[in-house]
C-alpha cells in the first residue's frame, strides 16, 4: 500500500538495478559495487515488488537479461541517478563524482582513451571510469538505451539520437612496411595498391569503409585475409605480408615484433574521419561526463594521428 | 536412384558445403572461395538432396546455421576432404597444400602467428592460411568439431579430444611503468602487488589464471578495472594508472603511446604456462597443418617471451 506523498522506491535501488543490469549479472554488480550478490539481488527484488513489474529475466548462466518494462525503467533510472548525483556534487560543494561508463571503438582505447584516463584520475578523483571495448553499433545502441553513459568512435555525429562533440579530425591511410615497393612513395595511389595484397581489418564500420573507398575509385582491392585483431595486422604488414588501411595511427611505430611500419597518404583523398565523443540526446551531460569531455577536447592536439605538418 | 558402385556426391559439394560452415554464411564462403554464391548454395543444396538430410538452416542475416546432421557430415567432410588433398599432394608429388584454418588466442597473432605466416608463405606458398581470433574454449570446441583444422593457444595440452604439441613455456609475469616503486625489484612479491591497482585481463582464462595465483597466495588483490584489450592495458600501465599479470610479453617494450612497458617476473612462482598448437585426436594431420606446426616449433627459440637468461 503506498503512503501518501512518499516515495516507495529508493536511489539505492535503482543504482543496484542499473549495476546490474549494465554488467549483465548480479554477480557481476555485486563485483563493481563493491556490495554482497544478495544486497544487488533483494534490491531488484523490492523494485520489482514495489513497481509490480517484472524488470529482468534471470538466465542460466547466473546472467540477467532485461525486459522491455525493464529496459524503460533502467532508462529513466539513469536520468534519476545522474540528476540525484549532480544535486550530490552542489550540495557537497565539489567537483565531478560518481562512475562513468563508457564505450570506446577498440583501436582508440590504446592510443585516445589511455591518456584521458590518466588525467582524469589526476584531475578528477571522485570519478570512477569504467571503459567498455565495443564496436560503433553498440556504442550507439549502449548510449541510446542507457547502458553507456557515454561513447567515443568514428563518425558518431551522424546519428540523430547522439549528441557530440568532435574530438579531432584524421582520415584512413596506408600501412606499409619500409621495405614495400610503395613505400618509396609519400603518397599512395589507390589504383597502385590493388595488386597488392589487402589484409583487411575486420571490424565494423572499418571493413565497409575501406570497400566504399576502393568502390568509390572503381576499384577492387585483392583481399589477402579479415581479421579483427588490430596488432595480428601491423605484425603481418610489418613482415611484409601485405598492406592495411587503418584511421588510427599508434604513435609507437614497430610492431609488437619491433619490426618498423610506415604510413603514408592516399590519393584520391579518403573521406575524413571525425574521433566523436557522444551521449543521448535527450539527456543533459552529468558533470562526470562533461569533466570527460573535456579532458579528451584538452588532449585532442596531442592525441589527433595526423597534424598539418605531418606526410 | 543409387547407382551401383558409385558415388552420388562430389568432394567440391563437401568442400563448398565446409567452406559455408567456416564462413557462417554463403557470401562468406563464396568470398573464400573465390566461386560465385550460387555455386556455393547449389553445391549444399544437392548435397542436402543426395543425402536426403537437412544439414543447414539459412538465417535471417543471410547467414546458415549446421543441424545436428549438418555438423556429423561437416566432421566427416573435413576428414574425407583432408585425405583426399594429401591424395593430391602425393599425385602431384610437391609440397602441402590447400587452406588451413587456424584458431589463434588473441595475443598470440600479433606475437606468434605472424611470423609463422610469413614463413609459412615463404616456404609453403601452395598453403592458405586463414588465422580466426579466437578464445580458448572456442578454439578446443572449433578444433572438436572441424571448424578448424588447428589451434594455437596456452595450456590445450589438458583437453583429450585434441592431441597437441607444445611450442615454448613461458610464466605469468607483472608488467609495471618503470616509475612504479615495485618496478626497483627484479621480482616482485605477489604481497606486495595486492595494495596496488590491478588492471584485470578480461579474456578467458587469463581473468581466472590471474585470480587463482592471488587466490593460491592467500591474497585478494584491488581491481580498479578489467578489459579485454591487450593494448588498453598496456598504455595504462605505461601511464602508471596501475599494474596487470600477462602470460605473453611482446619484444616491443613500449606503448602505442610510446611509452615505455617494463616487466618482472613473480614470487612465489607462478604455474609454466604452455604454448601449445593442437590438432583433433581422431584424425591425422594434413600435410598443411603438419607444414605449419613445424614452422612454429621452428620459431619457438625466438619467439619464446622468456628464455632462461632473463630476469
Amino acid at each position: 500500500m503506498r503512503q501518501g506523498g512518499g516515495m516507495n522506491i529508493t536511489l539505492r535501488q535503482l543504482a543496484h538495478f542499473r549495476a546490474a543490469a549494465r554488467a549483465g549479472s548480479i554477480s557481476g554488480a555485486a563485483e563493481r559495487e563493491h556490495v554482497s550478490r544478495s544486497s544487488i539481488a533483494a534490491a531488484i527484488d523490492d523494485l520489482e515488488r514495489v513497481l509490480g513489474l517484472t524488470l529482468c529475466i534471470r538466465t542460466k548462466a547466473a546472467g540477467i537479461e532485461l525486459t522491455q518494462q525493464g529496459e524503460e525503467v533502467l532508462a529513466q533510472a539513469a536520468d534519476v541517478l545522474q540528476r540525484a548525483g549532480a544535486i550530490e556534487s552542489l550540495g557537497r560543494g565539489d567537483g565531478p563524482s560518481g562512475t562513468v561508463t563508457v564505450g570506446c571503438f577498440p583501436s582508440l582505447a590504446p592510443t585516445v582513451m589511455a591518456a584521458a584516463w590518466a588525467t582524469m584520475a589526476k584531475r578528477h578523483p571522485d570519478v570512477t571510469l569504467h571503459v567498455v571495448s565495443l564496436g560503433k553499433d553498440q556504442i550507439v545502441d549502449g548510449v541510446r538505451t542507457g547502458q553507456l553513459d557515454c561513447g567515443l568512435a568514428y563518425n558518431l555525429q551522424v546519428h540523430p539520437e547522439l549528441r557530440t562533440t568532435a574530438i579531432y579530425d584524421t582520415e584512413m591511410h596506408a600501412i606499409l612496411s619500409p621495405d614495400h615497393p610503395l613505400a618509396a612513395h609519400r603518397v599512395v595511389e589507390a589504383g597502385d595498391l590493388i595488386d597488392q595484397p589487402l589484409i583487411l581489418m575486420d571490424v565494423s564500420p572499418s571493413v565497409e569503409d575501406t570497400m566504399a573507398y576502393f568502390d568509390a575509385c572503381g576499384l577492387v582491392p585483392r583481399v589477402l585475409t579479415r581479421t579483427p585483431n588490430f596488432e595480428f595486422i601491423r605484425s603481418l604488414v610489418a613482415r611484409g605480408v601485405g598492406y592495411s588501411l587503418f584511421i588510427q595511427r599508434p604513435r609507437n611505430r614497430m610492431s609488437y615484433e619491433g619490426r618498423p611500419i610506415v604510413t603514408r597518404r592516399l590519393t584520391p583523398r579518403p573521406h575524413r574521419e571525425t574521433a566523436t565523443f557522444a551521449w543521448r540526446a535527450d539527456r543533459e551531460q552529468s558533470s562526470a561526463v562533461r569533466a570527460l569531455q573535456q579532458v579528451l577536447l584538452d588532449a585532442a592536439p596531442e592525441l589527433a594521428p595526423f597534424d598539418s605538418e605531418d606526410g
